[in-house]
């Protein structure tokens, strides 16, 4: 599974960061999926591989302007593309509601229908070929949601030596083994598939999440996941220097419920513009967790590998 | 009289191009204007010298998408920057319901006053210090306007040659008189200032206009303005091939109505994203214009001299 960050800015955009927008991709996916759409999203699409044909769904965390105001424009180059393809969007109503009123008042008629699911209501959404994703509510000054995205398509394992201890030969029938089918050898010996499968790798799991002050929210989503994306909008003492009225997490709160929830690898993005520098955030970071952290760039790629292990795609 | 570019190409943003914005400030005034807002302005506002807390007005052309999408983000930044000062939005009624149908259903609510001027019933705003701007209808798919600035303060210039002749000696007198004041010299003898005043040169002006398919109808502004900034979206023979639906200018159909009018500045922007390089824009103005010819880039800034000179400003 492949991740970019096409945003790491929180509330404004600055030189360097553009506000929140990642582009997701399961394995062998044709589609893509962009979780959050902040203004200059799609200028951002422009510098990567992605393309506007091939988005599979838009998911929105929740309706604050730098994570949804750049959907109208997405929406409208996509069609002047001729794009034709259905896209589905996943968001709380209020999404649904800004993209209709600008779609009204700006005169813009897309030649390809839009599907939205209010997450409020189906937090699971199995529609999507290759991930199953699942929404948690968090805590935010509006209604805010993570998304969990689970792959669908675990490659099948046979186990070699116990077909050579039982002496079934290699050959097409290996295959057809692997495939989930059942054989039937030369002398008659009937072989189930099930009984050569090795047992299959676990799922990769990627919890992408909307703003939030409460990180544990996310604690039954953890358990299984391979990597935790989370805002980290300040450190420690600049989160209490302005109180808690903005609800995000600081660096330390993120770190520590990773620690606690023993998070393989820890993404931290959405910093404030106040940080040109992300020493400070790094540094609090690491003082409480001690898996794989890292803390996001615009257009930085991430893959996470089949065991599980997550790394920086060089350019 | 100075302006920028924000964006250049029309209808999507290319990976060099952002779609329509220009700033641009008069002589003195401590306040400067934006004309249109396209999507990701404000993210090029930050790679200028011009500031959102500055800002002194918003005019926009229309309501399409690539003109003012990028209104309710720059609007919540300034906000997020603490801005106290209103802020003037010149533009036809669909904008005012655009951005309060985005503040509604995105519960942005800013720190600071709006104020509307419906353009469609008042085409002249008086209201700046620096500029006088007088709107213009154009012809496009929707209400669409061209605004002229022309400016306020122009300097008065003692008539010296006038002042030796006539013995008045040279000290304080004369900044008064220049300054629009009588005075009395010693000799008990009355000196009026309009005397000695020469003829004011004339107040430099500036059209920029929105998407047109018929730039004659800038004929009437056009005969004393200095530049006009114009559409040329496509060269005449893709205009020819897309038909007229899109009611877009070619660099010909702009480029003769500036030798008609003899308009001594001429600068395209608005490219469609299909041209890379804009050779072919330009060759097809030069054949049909002699006047001075810019084809604009995003960030080039602008120097309109006194005298009526326009001048690429130096990196």
């Amino acid at each position: 599974m492949e991740f970019q960050f096409l945003g790491t800015s929180a509330g404004t955009p600055t030189r360097a960061r553009n506000v929140t927008g990642l582009a997701l991709r399961a394995p062998g996916g044709k589609a893509w999926y962009l979780v959050d759409c902040g203004e200059a999203t799609q200028h951002r699409i422009l510098r990567t591989g992605f393309s506007l044909m091939t988005l599979g769904a838009v998911f929105i965390t929740h309706i604050h302007g730098d994570h949804c105001y750049g959907l109208p424009g997405l929406l409208a180059s996509a069609g002047m593309l001729n794009r034709s393809a259905p896209l589905l969007i996943v968001a709380p109503p209020s999404v649904r509601r800004f993209v209709q009123a600008v779609c009204e008042t700006s005169e813009l008629t897309l030649p390809y229908p839009l599907e939205f699911i209010d997450v409020e209501e189906a937090m699971d959404i199995d529609r999507l070929p290759d991930v199953g994703v699942r929404a948690t509510a968090l805590s935010h000054r509006v209604p805010t949601f993570a998304y969990s995205f689970t792959e669908k398509q675990i490659e099948r394992r046979l186990d070699i030596d116990k077909l050579r201890r039982d002496g079934i030969a290699s050959g097409p029938g290996w295959g057809r083994l692997q495939a989930g089918e059942d054989i039937v050898l030369a002398d008659g010996t009937p072989v189930r598939s099930a009984d050569y499968l090795r047992q299959p790798r676990a799922a990769r799991k990627i919890i992408v999440a909307g703003d939030n002050d409460t990180p544990s929210l996310l604690a039954a989503q953890a358990q299984d996941a391979d990597v935790l994306i989370h805002e980290a909008t300040y450190t420690q003492a600049i989160l209490e220097k302005i109180g808690p009225g903005p609800q995000h997490s600081s660096a330390k709160m993120v770190a520590a419920f990773a620690r606690e929830v023993k998070l393989p690898n820890l993404v931290l993005t959405h910093f404030s513009p106040r940080y040109h520098d992300l020493g400070e955030i790094e540094e609090e970071a690491r003082g409480e967790y001690e898996g794989r952290l890292f803390l996001a760039r615009d257009l930085q790629r991430y893959a996470l590998e089949r065991q599980g292990e997550l790394a920086l795609v060089p350019d």
